[in-house]
């Protein structure tokens, strides 16, 4: 029976039971056959750490990573209206639009990827009906974006429990056609719930976590500061449940982003996550249930400066390192590349017994 | 006139006179446009960056970079004699049959770029006439391996500049079918010569650039710093003439290398160095012809300690840092998707109004 779940629906609780722990036999086949590559010892670094991983997540010496889904989750933010971004609320719709049209930089960098592209609209502030009609995003719309967290909770307990639903059911119904997801997110003000979500979660200080989000000056760094503080005054999101910290301090995004990874990790396949929004979902997730750090791969180290401590807590090294801070899963479909070469490492490469290579240690 | 390089053919100076800076009026037209990206400001990093530099390597506003080609430099090391590597030097042509068969570590790698493999027999100590005859490996052999730098010279000056002779024509050879080069190696033994060229040519200390190679223990690497100290006091390179240093401590690999890199940069394409050997090799490269550096991509840095003070060197910031040390270019295989990736970012994301997307400045 687990505990600070009070809400769990059958739903959630059949999925969490679903997530295992990688499998260690694979693990320990793909490391016997790494240490024989026609290389010096572990020559191949973090791509053959991951390549390990990666045969623990899948149960295969040849895990398939060749679908790659990118999962773009959408949502507003009532906090817009204490000036914490830059940008108008309006862009978050306007840039799904972009995504549909393929503009946008997620869609350059999945075709050099080689992966595909959804977008949901978890909680756009705009209707988007027109293109979920269309068949051209998918809507699973828990409101029109969440109230102002500076004044009280984001959404209620069972819109928190609605999301993380929705983001599972995506991946369960993409599952049977899809090797690898990579999350991404699109939401004018994301960073400040994401921030919240990392103070709680983390421990680490507003002041230590909080960055400039989409370009914010020095002035505008410390009024966003001042707004989080406020936020974590009046919320008092609780450390120990990451579906309380979702409710109150968190998007409909953020919660689609978190039921994604859970629904990934039930269906035993790899999951790219993207940088600092897509992070915060990762805590969330990692929080309703622990085991689904297995099945995460981090792809980047944003510049946004509570990432890193992000990245500890979940215990994931990044792969990428490019002062990043785009979001969309800009880092993920960057870190495809870097999933598919580790296989290609641990699939391709001959032995030193296959290609008749002399070993160090048999010479010397 | 071209001063410290007595030795200079009509060949050598006749591509030094081709190599230019690159053009900057493409570089501004490039960083106008990125600036006009739907997405924050310069939010895709150093990938934007990245793509500045390819605009103007190119004199283009879609830089080519779809032709990708490995070349896998091999010689031999007399210094191998002193006991500074682990693995023997019939490592080296054995290897070479393994790049043939597409079993190596490049071969997996450059398959998931899309990139050719081409191996080039600069000096191994194996007679490789019949792959060459055959067309599988290119023959630019200056000798069987260099003498032992422990006690002498590597090569003779003449045979310093075949061997960088010998990399400009294997890049003005391929040049007309490929977009752009990453450079490789392989060469049991070449940390030693790649570290000995470090110190002279960054004047960092023997003791804090030298590296344990394919796996050293302590011990042996303090008999490879001995070994390194030695070799520096026999035959005492000049730093200010990149042709001396390469003759008396360096490979005709690493000769190899470096003229690659210059014939890159004379056929105006950009050119991805790989790890530590390579890195050698373009800073070898750079001593002879600086203006080669703006044609310079750093792959990824290395675990070898040196590699960081030859990057700073070439004031080139490293793309990966996966803790990859096997050399044959397995890095600059991995960061050509990257490299693709900053393409896709300038040539195919959407300006603010293209896509009708409110930009903050305009909005604010």
């Amino acid at each position: 029976m687990k505990t600070n779940k009070p809400e769990h629906t059958d739903f959630l609780e059949a999925t969490y039971q679903k997530i295992f722990p990688p499998d260690s036999d694979y693990r320990e086949k793909a490391t016997a056959r790494l240490d024989q590559l026609t290389m010096p010892h572990w020559a191949l670094g973090d791509l053959m750490d991951l390549a390990v991983d990666l045969a623990g997540i899948t149960r295969s010496m040849t895990p398939p990573v060749e679908r790659k889904q990118m999962v773009v989750m959408v949502g507003d933010h009532g906090v817009i209206a204490e000036g914490v971004s830059k940008f108008p609320s309006e862009v978050t719709a306007q840039m799904v639009y972009n995504f549909v049209a393929g503009g946008a930089g997620i869609n350059a960098l999945a075709r050099q990827a080689g992966a595909e592209v959804a977008v949901v609209d978890m909680g756009c502030s705009v209707d988007l009906s027109e293109l979920a009609n269309a068949g051209k995003i998918i809507s699973k719309k828990i409101g029109p974006g969440t109230s102002n967290i500076a004044h009280g909770s984001a959404m209620t307990r069972t819109h928190a429990v609605m999301a993380v639903e929705a983001g599972i059911e995506v991946a369960n119904q993409m599952a049977p056609t899809v090797d690898i997801f990579g999350t991404g997110d699109m939401g004018i003000g994301n960073t400040t719930p994401s921030t919240a979500i990392v103070a709680t979660l983390t421990g680490n200080s507003i002041d230590e976590l909080t960055g400039r989000g989409t370009g914010l000056d020095d002035e505008q760094l410390a009024h966003k500061k001042t707004v989080l503080e406020r936020i974590l005054q009046i919320n008092k999101p609780n450390a120990k449940d990451g579906m309380d910290v979702l409710a109150k301090v968190g998007g409909f995004e953020i919660g689609g982003i978190a039921g994604l990874i859970i629904g990934t990790a039930a269906n035993r396949k790899p999951v790219v996550v993207d940088g600092f929004i897509s992070t915060a979902g990762a805590l969330i997730a990692c929080s309703l249930e622990p085991f689904v750090r297995d099945y995460i791969i981090c792809a980047h180290r944003s510049m946004e400066p509570g990432h890193g401590a992000m990245q500890k807590k979940i215990g994931c090294r990044p792969l990428l390192d490019l002062n990043l801070r785009l979001g969309e899963g800009t880092g993920a479909a960057l870190a495809m590349n870097l999933v598919e070469a580790s296989v290609a490492i641990l699939t391709e490469v001959a032995t030193f017994a296959d290609a008749g290579v002399s070993d160090s240690e048999s010479d010397s």
